[in-house]
């Protein structure tokens, strides 16, 4: 978190290991489709590529960087394994990555997660390590597995192997849907939108790079504005996925390359999600609506332009819906 | 529903007739992607191929229909105008359909009809007629229509124009998914089914064609048996779009060109729904749902075969799913 950490030369990855992750992860990976939509293009008023990574597989763009990951480890590294702390789409990535390339996988998970992450995570043959809820307790835990095993981290956002994975995604986009003006992607830790960040700026230099947050968790717009990190605490926001505060890495890069974070309320989250559930016809988890919302309220002016949106993920819990519908029918 | 409808001579439309209203529709139409799922193919023990017609215009194979139907009328019948009866995606359908033509559309629905249907029906421009909840009532007020304002009616799906705009849904399927040894299409009042059998006949006569419809509205399949159409008498299922009766005109169809009917329970219909949300991340209405299930509840056995699914539409109340999520968000 030092000042030295803003400074671009700091940044050891460029456009060429975007283009090298993508021609190693391509047999793992889906290329997602790119989905458009009259709705969202009238309320926008601009062209929207909708670029789909809910369709990735275990449903999310976090695939891509694990596999990058676990493909750049040397013979041992691979056989000893690696660990990582998350209850999210990453502990899913690395876990399937794993089970794919044979790599052992450890994810140290916080005991209060919901057991279907834990299981989804076990169900890829992972090894799930439990701790106390607290960042204290988890960084223990993963250097305890490190110190005891010899694992190899492999850290959600804060790695460069990972943010040159998560770049393929933007790579692909502007295949699909041809030059654009504008890209914007979410940002949480920061390892999708930095890996944009630098896949955008080689490949299409002229196209504006824009991160998009939750209003309640909008330590990358702080960040930028006051040039340090600027941690969120414990934010309640919808859009589970963009809670983390962005880490060192990402933020180096995205303040080199990074044109603007836009935000949007939880009420602008939900509303653009339904939008996109009812009428484009996807599962799409909330924080992938976050990139959506600023297309119109009011942060965005993308009138008349060709805007790239990357929807990172799928991953929502259906429970409710369900419940509703087997009352009703069952 | 005399004997003589199930006679094969009595069907005025041939293979011929698809391939024209495929160009017909072209311009108009979205072509759907086809998805598959590792899961899905897993669990099947086959290799699944899904023609996400919820990606369609209105969200469902309906708007190929009414397209085509409506692109056949001649100067005279456009200007005067169109009637239907449906509160479900074939009013959408034919409402959106007029609009982009310039015909006059008027949808007789009960008063019973949820309010956002209604809404959905008069936002592309229809005029809506509201009728008692009866067979008699709805037959009455077509009538009174067609006499009073000399509309033509488009049936939904005892229409010839209609069945041969559905039948484009199959011809793409096989298009895009290479030979198949089997395509599985709902069946509620027939147009779909009896659409994607004239067409898979003409362009792939080895395929084998098999219906799909809820144990609750097996009117298919009891008729298949019987030999004459053998209506369901108000089934209660939650796939609300093949709660309609088989009608004469598609069952002529059904009769000569399809090998099989299979079922599912309401059970099966929800889990298979939920596979499909969680897995394949698409929105996708429960009467889609209704050809997946038997691909494993032991009516189909599909082992090491390659079976295309047209899933029908993904018009569903998403009410409960965003009503939980503001109560836990807002």
């Amino acid at each position: 978190m030092s000042q030295a950490a803003i400074d671009p030369v700091a940044i050891p990855i460029g456009y060429d290991d975007i283009l090298a992750a993508a021609d190693r992860i391509a047999p793992w990976i889906h290329r997602t489709p790119v989905l458009t939509s009259r709705t969202i293009d009238d309320r926008a008023g601009g062209r929207v590529f909708l670029k789909c990574e809910n369709f990735q597989r275990v449903g999310a763009f976090k695939f891509r960087g694990a596999v990058n990951a676990l493909l750049q480890l040397d013979e041992s590294g691979r056989r000893t394994g690696v660990v990582t702390h998350s209850s999210g789409n990453h502990a899913q990535a690395l876990a399937l990555a794993g089970k794919l390339l044979g790599v052992p996988v450890t994810v140290v998970m916080p005991r209060t997660a919901p057991a279907v992450k834990r299981q989804a995570t076990e169900g890829y043959g992972a090894r799930v390590v439990a701790c106390e809820p607290t960042q204290a307790a988890r960084e223990a835990a993963v250097a305890a597995e490190i110190d005891q095993h010899g694992l190899t981290l492999i850290h959600p956002f804060n790695d460069w192997n990972v943010i040159a994975g998560q770049g393929t995604t933007a790579l692909e986009l502007l295949d699909q849907a041809g030059p654009l003006d504008m890209i914007v992607a979410p940002v949480g830790g920061g390892g999708l939108l930095s890996g944009t960040a630098i896949a955008t700026r080689g490949k299409a230099p002229v196209t504006r790079v824009v991160g998009a947050e939750p209003d309640r968790a909008d330590d990358a717009r702080r960040s930028l504005e006051s040039g340090r990190i600027e941690p969120s605490n414990d934010p309640q926001t919808i859009a589970d996925g963009l809670r983390t505060s962005l880490g060192h890495r990402p933020f180096s890069v995205i303040s080199a390359h990074v044109d603007r974070i836009v935000t949007a309320s939880e009420a602008e989250i939900l509303d653009a999600m339904r939008i996109i559930w009812e009428r484009v016809k996807i599962v799409m988890e909330p924080s992938s609506a976050v990139v959506v919302a600023p297309l119109w309220n009011g942060q965005l002016d993308i009138k008349g332009l060709r805007v790239g949106v990357i929807l990172s993920g799928g991953n929502v819990d259906l429970e409710p819906l369900f419940q509703s519908l087997t009352q009703k029918f069952l």
